[in-house]
């Protein structure tokens, strides 16, 4: 019987110094968290380049990074991990995109890319299950105007291809984009194809539906298009328990996280009020992950805010996420948690509110727990943790050290 | 003319802290170890990944990656280090297994896994030179009840796999297990086949043997069986000498090690009362080796019996062996060596008393000698080298950096 382990993952959570009033820091280093300061004197910490050093990792990549997958190996592409997140089933040959409910009007040319944020299941209804020179098309509504959109072969030898481009511009007032093969061969060409055949038919039907005519008497701008982006191919990886010789369960809100679980087989927990956005119920998320420890040997806690903030340039508004972070997560969670259960608390990348981007800079680490080989660290930020007895970490190297901390682990050799 | 260099790794010497008496630490770091700490104070110290962070290393394994040998491209098994480390030459296509001699009962269950920790040359004379299906058996009887078996292909086409399963139990009163192939292939088939026939050839000409007859009217077990495991495969490596330009000998009491040394073409000193064991005489270690330097560039010198009180989970047994070491092979290294000689110290893997087992966590490493940056660093222990000059490094980068420090070195580009 193993150690039992929690992994806080705060998105985006590292940062670049900037003047701030009369100080000097990061959002880290100026908020006041007692209870990760705590964890960090108590523990061993470090700083970790995701990646590589100076490699500016996405948030897809990162956590396969973080939860001990190699992303250069196991990246399936950001649709997939979307439509795994929302709860569809993918099999092994699946094309899965991204997709919004946009408005446009009869050029093509876009109003409002999400479609006044408004989703609707009737119009999902009206899509899903469309089926183009043998390939299914499934559409799930999620939040929103926010969709997954998955392209099925329904024969044998009907290859599909994630090198495919984006529909979505990216901004209002241009025209859609047609979606274009980015590999010369069959596969992209037959995808770029049935991508634009779909965008047309779902067009002629969204326009004609009752639900558009009844939202445009409403103001609320039409759902009458949708832009298809970020394709992925599904592909089985090895599972997270076989892998790692651990069972392991992930606390998220947002569906990105939640379908990089599912994709390495970890189970994902629903908690009642995980938004994923900063009004998220942080308190509800620890003890829903300190109820599954009973069950898991590793619970996976991701907090979506923090990374928000930074892309807003908000340096206050992510000071105050780290704050209520520590309050209501970190401090329910050293509570209740088994005086051996190990707490890891880190970043999948920095987002400095000084570019409002992700960036390259590695990113702080702590684990606290027994046998940890405590260092002179008492403050948990990136400055601080570049000073800790970790020295310097890549996210590769975390899983392995949190699986030999808690007694998992397969020798190399005799 | 380069400088020399002295290697010395103490075998699972890297610990985690924990609470002893009043104190808090690990075994080295409680330990009086004055001539370490001189060492650390005037050289440069880190820690060091023996394979890589949290990937818990074997002994055969971490040793290559420490001579410089990428384990992933170069290991070829234990069998094949411990009958090397016993003295036998191996030939390209020879596959070789440790074993022990055992006292089994006529239903084959294991009395004994050890016979009484008691050989018999006679026993391994009347074994010795079996010929099984075209491939003839080598036995040797090494130490006790240790031996190593080779399979040698007499005829050109016969192929032999070391995928084949142990036939060794680890357990008394459990049946001998059969040898069975691990890859569906003739070369992992026959393999187990040979074995299978010599295990049963091997045990009607040993359990009528009169030197077991001898044994039982004394009461020793009989040495009826021979437990095999640990197939490897053995195949030529390009020698040290020529991989890093200078020449190098080996100063180690346990067969491994040796057998590890010899795999890559490192001469193997005979020290008389290296035993490998904690009664192992250090000050002939330490003069055998100095003796080495006038005619080898570096001398490895390897201490085996930290890791012994590290599986004991023997805090003050492995504390006092580390200040034996200090005393008996630190202090005689010092004084003896050329004042420009490189001392390097450091350990395999971590053995921690408290898992007792190998662990994933990174050793320190202290290199001493003209030309090194000095560091802050004034004690030899696992916390204190984390804050050292050298940073986090792994196994496979300090043969490099020991021979650009020694002035033997390829530069990589112009």
């Amino acid at each position: 019987m193993g150690v039992k382990a929690v992994l806080i993952v705060c998105d985006g959570m590292g940062d670049r110094p900037v003047r701030h009033g009369h100080e000097w820091g990061t959002p880290l280093s100026a908020a006041n968290t007692p209870n990760l300061d705590e964890l960090a004197a108590e523990g061993v910490n470090g700083i970790m380049d995701v990646i590589s050093p100076g490699i500016v990792p996405g948030s897809d990549t990162a956590h396969l990074a973080l939860l001990g997958y190699d992303p250069y190996e196991h990246y399936a592409g950001r649709g997939v991990f979307e439509a795994l997140g929302a709860g569809l089933e993918l099999q092994e040959g699946d094309v899965a995109f991204r997709a919004n409910f946009a408005t446009v009007d009869e050029r093509l040319v876009i109003k409002d890319r999400r479609a006044g944020r408004k989703g609707d299941k009737r119009l999902e209804a009206a899509i899903d299950g469309m089926e183009i020179d043998g390939v299914r098309v499934i559409l799930r509504n999620t939040v929103g105007h926010r969709c997954a959109v998955v392209l099925r072969p329904l024969e044998e030898g009907v290859k599909l291809s994630k090198y495919v481009s984006d529909c979505d511009p990216h901004a209002d007032g241009v025209r859609v984009a047609e979606c274009k093969p980015l590999r010369d061969d069959d596969a992209a060409r037959r995808t770029a194809a049935i991508v634009n055949e779909f965008l047309r038919r779902s067009h002629e039907i969204l326009k004609e539906h009752p639900v558009n005519k009844e939202r445009a008497e409403r103001g609320v701008p039409p759902a009458n298009f949708l832009l298809l982006r970020g394709a992925g191919e599904f592909f089985q990886v090895e599972r997270f328990e076989e892998r790692w010789g651990f069972r392991a369960a992930c606390v998220a809100g947002a569906s990105l996280y939640k379908g990089v679980a599912r994709f390495i087989g970890m189970d994902v927990l629903h908690v009642e009020n995980a938004t994923g956005d900063p009004n998220t119920d942080l308190r509800a998320k620890a003890s829903a992950a300190l109820k599954a420890l009973e069950e898991y040997d590793l619970v996976f806690i991701h907090v979506k805010a923090t990374d928000n903030f930074g892309h807003d340039g908000d340096f206050e508004g992510k000071k105050r996420m780290l704050e209520r972070i520590d309050e209501e997560l970190i401090a329910e969670v050293r509570e209740v948690a088994r005086s051996d259960t190990l707490i890891a608390v880190t970043a999948d990348h920095s987002t400095p509110v000084s570019v409002k981007r992700h960036s390259g800079d590695p990113v702080p680490l702590l684990i606290h727990g027994e046998g940890v080989r405590r260092d002179d660290v008492s403050s948990f930020d990136e400055l601080s943790a570049a000073r800790g007895g970790l020295c310097r970490l890549r996210g590769a190297d975390l899983m392995p050290m949190l699986a030999d901390l808690m007694g998992f682990f397969k020798m190399y050799g005799t």
